[in-house]
């Protein structure tokens, strides 16, 4: 590696899945991002609660995934997360935790920590984002430093980064989106026959689903995704509590076939706008309902979004309606959202 | 205003309904502008084949309008585009002009001539990229200026700047897109019953189509588009010849009608692939067939895109497939377009 590349150090809290993905992304772009970028950048630490890794100088992300094979803890005991951030002397936090219960607290330390050591902040953990938006982003201020999260909300699929970089001074009035693919899997896997334990065991049997559904089954993912577009590009002030949710429990296997046989598709579509307070009922702006689940036909953009398709229709003032979505949202997605975050960061240091 | 805003100068050639509602935004906008941006944006001169305005001082946008009521040429007699832009001492040339018919030489030589002068440029206008792609860039290259065409593409939607500032190191491979909307407009009302003829008549009625049709209803519309976004972000250096296309008037109705009957939605699509070459056959790619039109069922994301919808499927390497649509393909939406770009070439500079 050339001696004129810049450095960035990163520290990484997690190192499930996604944190997997993306030193294997960070490796495979290795080349890139000194040529394009003109950066190198090295781990110099990395915690779970079963293990841990410190290496001040910086190991390349290949050697970090080499230290913890699939399945095996990272090789050193672990450290409380302060502990090793302060040791890493890290540029850079990746906060890949896995979201906890209620209002984050472990997550939402661990980003005010990196503020107070001096360093920014990417995250997929949605948490922080949902529940304490205006405490990070007050703190952010306090402390000059900045933090990016597109992975918190669609699994990589650029959301935070076109409002700010390409809608340019379009101000969001709302929003409506399917933002959580594990029901979108039960709910077509229902209208093809299956039970709901059927579908559910399937989608944790392929790992798209925790081991606990409650948090996708129930409206939790999704009210937390809309928590934090709102909290952050409608200046909402809510938490995920405030969003108003129906449990796909409650969606009768008749309603979902009956769409289906209309040529329908059932989706959960959750809504935010401005004017209108916060609920999870997408047909009330859009079909006249008050339903989380909702009736969607054939020119309904949301309607295609089935299995790991997650999308938003942004409602904006000067660019009218605008539809992103992606059509496979999954770990390397969410690893590229990490990824992105930290070019990000980088170009504009 | 403060004194301390910056002062960006314009020169407009074309004042048609992109060039007025661009202004018109302008207008709006002139506060966020100065408060946002640190912007003062004035026009030192706009031309069209019946009038012109020379004003090297700077006019306000709303000036700019008051001066040509709609319908009514330029108040001063027509200046040659050189003489206009070498007068007007602009920093950014807005090329808004009309699409000419082959090879956009006009146009070309205008974006040409505003490099030579040291100025920026932003065009609405696909005719430059979709068939000189190469020599712009060369001569962008050459001179140390820039440009910008978001609005070439899909009236104002971000595919352009989606891929530079959030799509970062993501390679296109290639992509599948809804391009003209006036076709599906067409479409839509043949469906319902509209014979060709009426449903192209109503169109022009409505100042959706051209009074020659031809290249919207013949597949041009879509090829120049289709070039355009090849040529600039797969560096196909291809030209609108070279896509093949497909005219609407050789779709039966009851082609059309059986789509429909059968849930389906019929759609122009064009589909151009790195490896695969350039053609106009979505249904190549997607559904084994051959034909630029495609018969899309309620899974499909293109689907949705009706009436004034456009919409395209981004296939990349590292995020996977990507769509990105508008749900209103309109005027105001084409002036966005132009007003963000105009704003990325300030940011940036």
């Amino acid at each position: 590696m050339s001696a004129d590349l810049r450095t960035v150090k990163l520290c990484l809290l997690g190192f499930g899945a996604v944190a997997r993905g993306f030193c294997d992304l960070l490796e495979r772009q290795q080349d890139a991002l000194g040529r394009k970028h003109g950066l190198r950048v090295l781990i110099t630490g990395a915690g779970t609660r079963r293990g841990s890794l410190l290496a001040p100088e910086g190991v390349t992300a290949g050697a970090a995934l080499a230290a913890a094979p699939k399945g095996a803890p990272l090789p050193e005991p672990p450290r409380p997360p302060r502990d090793l951030l302060t040791a890493s002397g890290a540029d850079v936090l990746v906060e890949l935790t896995v979201m906890e219960e209620d209002y984050a607290p472990a997550a939402t330390g661990h980003i005010e920590t990196a503020f107070d050591l001096g360093m920014d902040v990417v995250t997929a953990n949605k948490g922080p984002i949902a529940w304490n938006w205006r405490r990070i982003a007050a703190k952010a201020a306090a402390t000059g430093r900045r933090i990016r999260f597109e992975s918190t909300v669609m699994d990589g699929l650029p959301v935070f980064s076109l409002l700010e970089f390409t809608l340019v001074d379009c101000r969001l009035l709302g929003f409506d989106a399917v933002f959580n693919s594990t029901t979108n899997f039960i709910i077509d896997a229902m209208a093809h026959g299956a039970p709901f334990d059927t579908a559910l065991k399937h989608t944790q049997d392929e790992g798209f689903a925790e081991a606990d559904p409650s948090h996708d089954i129930d409206g939790w993912d999704a009210a937390c995704k809309a928590a934090a577009l709102a909290n952050v590009a409608m200046d909402a002030g809510i938490t995920p509590a405030d969003v108003e949710k129906q449990s796909l429990r409650d969606v009768p296997l008749e309603r979902i076939r009956r769409a289906y046989a209309e040529g329908k598709r059932l989706r959960l579509v959750t809504s935010v706008w401005r004017d209108g307070g916060v609920d999870d009922d997408g047909t009330a702006d859009m079909d006249g309902g008050a339903d989380g689940a909702a009736e969607l036909d054939i020119d309904h953009p949301l309607a295609p979004l089935g299995e790991e398709s997650l999308g938003v229709v942004l409602h904006t003032d000067l660019m009218g309606d605008v539809v992103v979505a992606e059509l496979g949202a999954l770990v390397p997605q969410t690893a590229y959202g990490v990824y992105a975050d930290l070019l990000h960061l980088c170009r504009t240091t």
